[in-house]
């Protein structure tokens, strides 16, 4: 049974709450408490976890370790998985200094620039190199993210050919909807979505 | 009737296809048509507008100028929005200089750092202020919105004393997840969750 996008969308929610609880010491949770933590209903939760068999135990709720350890290995969560970056403009900056990646198991490994200005510096660990190394990297270093900062303008070109080079997973910062061909799989960091879903909240 | 607040969030998505769609000279578009732009399917997307009434006629798609401006309504996006930020170091100023927000009607009017260091320096056209100023300047900036780029250490204090300070809607970028009380509205940017519901797609 193929299970519905929306759905996949939510397990890290369980997994980052599930993690919370455990680390508070909990070893039992119910449905109806991670709909507390989660702002779900419980109906909502069961039945997401129902599609990838069954966790809990009728009116004994869920075993927090192992639903965590297997929530993490249906997400691919137990491995390292490798990113490079392109575009390293104040944006790209920020992005390599995130600390929230490599605690998840996410690595940028490569940074790359059109700009030959940038090409040459050093931020963090990494030396910005030109596009020309991209595709050297990506099999080197086993890259299958590809981190996108560029401008609007030019993020569907830098697409492209990351999909060209056999990258599978995009995040995209670029402030665009950028078209990827069927199989590639894009997520879109938008804050300006985030805040015209806000505003219907907060008009009246 | 309540609108699922999954459908909220999907609302502007359909508001930047049909700006395109816009700009790109058509008149009316299918659900079918939509569906193939933002990769859903036609009876999602005739069954999320119908909650906000009958926009389309059989086989004859959508008014696009008509369902834009309506959509704009239902959101809220015909009026401006003032926000402060809370947190100027690497990803703060990142986000003062983000050029998205402006052209949608999001404008960061005053921007909030604890470090003394920071209180005073100037990025685009904002002076840090310090966190004492704050409350004066929700009120007469007529703030709605508070942007938290604080490390996640910080960000459930800063959020707390922003709901404190009457402030609605919450754009959280530190990698947390804080709690709100009832009649906020959250949104978390969190290039974490992107990407671990990302690998569950490439971990084959």
């Amino acid at each position: 049974m193929e299970v519905p996008e929306v759905v996949v969308l939510r397990l890290p929610l369980y997994v980052r709450a599930l993690t919370h609880l455990k680390r508070e010491g909990s070893e039992v949770v119910s449905s109806q408490q991670l709909g507390v933590r989660l702002q779900m209903t419980p109906a909502q939760i069961r039945k997401d976890l129902s599609y990838f068999g069954r966790f809990g135990k009728q009116g004994r709720g869920y075993h927090i370790h192992f639903l965590l350890a297997e929530l993490e290995e249906i997400l691919g969560l137990t491995r390292e998985w490798n990113a490079c970056l392109i575009g390293v403009g104040r944006l790209g900056r920020a992005i390599i200094n995130y600390t929230g990646f490599a605690p998840e198991g996410f690595t940028i490994v490569g940074a790359f620039d059109s700009n030959p200005v940038r090409v040459g510096t050093k931020i963090g660990d990494l030396t910005v190199q030109p596009m020309t190394e991209l595709r050297g990297s990506i099999v080197a270093d086993r890259v299958t993210i590809g981190i996108v900062a560029v401008p609007a303008t030019e993020a569907q070109s830098v697409i492209d050919l990351l999909v060209q080079l056999r990258i599978r997973g995009i995040l995209n910062y670029a402030p665009v909807a950028p078209y990827v061909p069927h199989g590639i799989v894009m997520r879109n960091i938008d804050p300006v979505l985030s805040l015209q879903s806000m505003t219907y909240y907060l008009k009246d």
